[in-house]
């Protein structure tokens, strides 16, 4: 298809289809001619792509072009490429001033406790170091009892979406990784908050109704 | 205890300390002279709930005050007074321009299959609504199955979290619901990520094994 066609098809203006060509971050068109080039379904999809993830996931044009780098050149090693893939999503570790990026100590405890591995270079670690960090400074700080109980849940579901991740290439594993994990984060605490307010309202009508 | 020694045993700047006792957020201390007022444990311990709320927390002083006049006057069902509460957290739906805040049909539907109340002044409702619409609009809609199944886990934790409730006071219930759910769901969302790097680790290598 001719580029006018792909902007009524992605609804991506074309300013800004040229801007991510330049970038880099959509593929160029197979040459036409000397002045026109043709676009196809992989050029639909990755401005889908694109919108998802500069849109909804709120990625900067730098951060998607990470995810895009490393759909287009996967490492060979899928693990490292789907961390260097979540690693691109906030929060980002450069945000906090001060930061000791080389040990996260609480994080480190709590998944020497859980038998997992440990890996200050993955952005989650610092992340959950940061969380807990926070939790004790405002005086609420969460204990193991209380971590066990989460985490068993929380791998729960973990398992549930590394037993979903499309295997039929890089690509679409890299897409579901980082979609997956932003997209149904949001979903996940509007969950909790839901089911608080459910369990809290049975719980008090319970006690009106024992008075 | 003297105004400047409430400044030293809680950290916070003497104009803050002022700005606060303006704004309504910290309590008068008692009067001791036409000039002079004390200060009591109450008082840092009110200093210390609204520099979690403002730090780690990130609320506005506009929201903090709203969990503080909670706190103070709470209604007299503690039910709509902590969904009161956990409303002054982010996201808000103000953010999103255009929205409709009459009804959120996909978290209705997701409520009702679930058997939990819809109460679209709930905020996490439109959060829901907001969150599953997103993941649409992105390609990766979140089917039924996955669904249940994260929402059953979530609920677990849900049910710890309200069996902890401390109950000695309508305050500390509304500081627990409202720091317990902003500071935790961070840990959350981080241990989610971790167990993914776990699980995918020992997926990944198991296949290489295998192969």
């Amino acid at each position: 298809m001719r580029i006018s066609e792909l902007v009524e098809r992605s609804g991506v203006p074309l300013a800004t289809i040229k801007y991510y060509l330049r970038e880099g971050l959509l593929m160029p068109g197979e040459a036409s001619s000397a002045t026109q080039a043709s676009y196809g379904e992989d050029h639909v999809q990755r401005l889908a792509l694109i919108r998802a993830l500069t849109g909804v996931v709120g990625l900067s044009i730098q951060k998607t072009a990470e995810v895009i780098r490393l759909i287009e050149r996967p490492r060979t090693d899928l693990f490292l490429t789907l961390g260097a893939a979540i690693g691109t999503l906030p929060p980002y570790a450069e945000d906090v001033p001060g930061e000791n990026p080389r040990d996260y100590p609480l994080a480190r405890t709590v998944l020497a406790r859980h038998g997992q591995i440990y890996d200050p270079d993955y952005p989650a670690v610092g992340q959950l170091d940061r969380a807990l960090a926070a939790a004790s400074a405002a005086g609420f700080p969460i204990d193991d009892d209380r971590l066990d109980h989460y985490n068993a849940h929380v791998r729960a579901i973990a398992e549930y979406d590394i037993a979903h991740i499309p295997d039929e290439s890089a690509q679409s594993a890299i897409e579901y990784a980082v979609l997956g994990t932003a997209l149904y984060e949001p979903v996940i605490v509007a969950l909790r908050r839901l089911a608080h307010q459910d369990l809290a309202r049975h719980r008090f009508i319970a006690d009106t109704a024992g008075t």
